[in-house]
């Protein structure tokens, strides 16, 4: 049975982690019978947006670990103590959180930096040849780390279409994909496996289906290994 | 196309919506061709627990609107103005939300009162003959509704196996039927479908699939109407 980690950053679309990205993912991992572990920072959040508004929560500051355990139910420890040792394949689902707490995109663009315990995780995993799976906006951290900008070699990865985000991606020096919301771009090179999920315009279930296909050439990375 | 309402208790399972009942319920809406609209009662959650460490928040104060809007991705309108003409069917997700913001059942077990606003949803529905799917604790406030011991005429639901909760359900009035986490009981006389979700020790792909079951039981019976 394959382990997994999935690393959380916070609980709503707007200031954490897409609700319905994370639980199909969660879903998809269940039903292929892995068995998921919850991380997340513990740090506070950028901010906190009013989901009902749209606009931030004047003088709130909440958790980015104490919210995402929201979504795992409580059974999630923070990121620093994740040992990539102990799983097969990292995943991250996207929302806002991940473009603000996992690395600050969403305000710098190109030019953001990697939260250390992101960036230390996502490295470990890279080393040990373990496969990482992400949607949404989650795959610019791949971009930040991987991208020939930071004297990488490169990656291959999807935002879904031709957008701001997709330019910066590129400005990051990692090639991008245009996909619609129902495929995957698998980077085999770096055991990389990304979908568009709420970055194309779609319905929940479409959503869920891309993830699916993520989720499944992910673990099957896992299963098989790093190409010769 | 069927149209159907949902109503949210918050964000979370320890004070609000349990969040992977509430995605599962829209994921199978959305896959049936469904339109769901989100609605919450706008009034403070009775409590705040922090999912981290299990406890309460202390000095934190919360909208269960407001919260229940992460979930809804913003799209979601005070419980107030659902109007049951426009919509087919209502859904109630689970979590302790649903028996602390909705009813305050969690404190008060079978002699528990109704949030006014979810009595009269329940009532419209049940009075225009269109069927309401709950799951998790939520049937709870059916129990409480249609029950004998409120001068009803009794109603038939499932909150899982035999538990201090299922012997409320039947205090107040309603026949308690055990079922496993992937089945769900069809009350054909109220239109009342429900399935046990997390009231099962179970996987989350396992109270995926019960959720399914009651959705595609409720949305059978929206296109049916009621029995002769």
């Amino acid at each position: 049975m394959a382990k997994v980690a999935m690393v959380l950053s916070g609980c709503g679309v707007n200031d954490g982690s897409e609700i319905h990205e994370a639980v199909s993912m969660l879903l998809h991992l269940s039903r292929a019978g892995a068995m998921c572990e919850f991380f997340a920072p513990d740090i506070d959040q950028t901010d906190v947006i009013d989901h009902r508004r749209g606009k931030p929560a004047p003088g709130e500051q909440r958790n980015v670990l104490t919210e995402s355990a929201r979504i795992a139910r409580g059974k999630i420890a923070p990121l620093s103590e994740l040992n990539a040792d102990a799983y097969d394949a990292l995943f991250f689902p996207g929302g806002f959180g991940a473009a603000k707490n996992l690395c600050d995109f969403a305000s710098k663009g190109a030019d953001c930096s990697v939260n250390p315990d992101v960036e230390k995780a996502v490295r470990a995993f890279r080393k040990a040849e373990k496969p990482i799976g992400m949607c949404c906006i989650a795959p610019v951290i791949a971009a930040k780390l991987f991208g020939k900008a930071a004297g990488g070699d490169g990656c291959s990865l999807t935002v879904g279409g031709r957008t701001d985000a997709s330019a910066a991606v590129e400005k990051m020096g990692a090639a991008h994909v245009e996909k619609p919301v129902g495929e995957a771009v698998v980077d085999e090179k770096n055991l990389l496996v990304t979908t568009p999920a709420y970055m194309c315009d779609a319905k929940v279930h479409e959503v869920y289906d891309g993830i699916g296909a993520m989720v499944s050439k992910t673990l099957e990375l896992a299963r098989t290994g790093a190409p010769a």
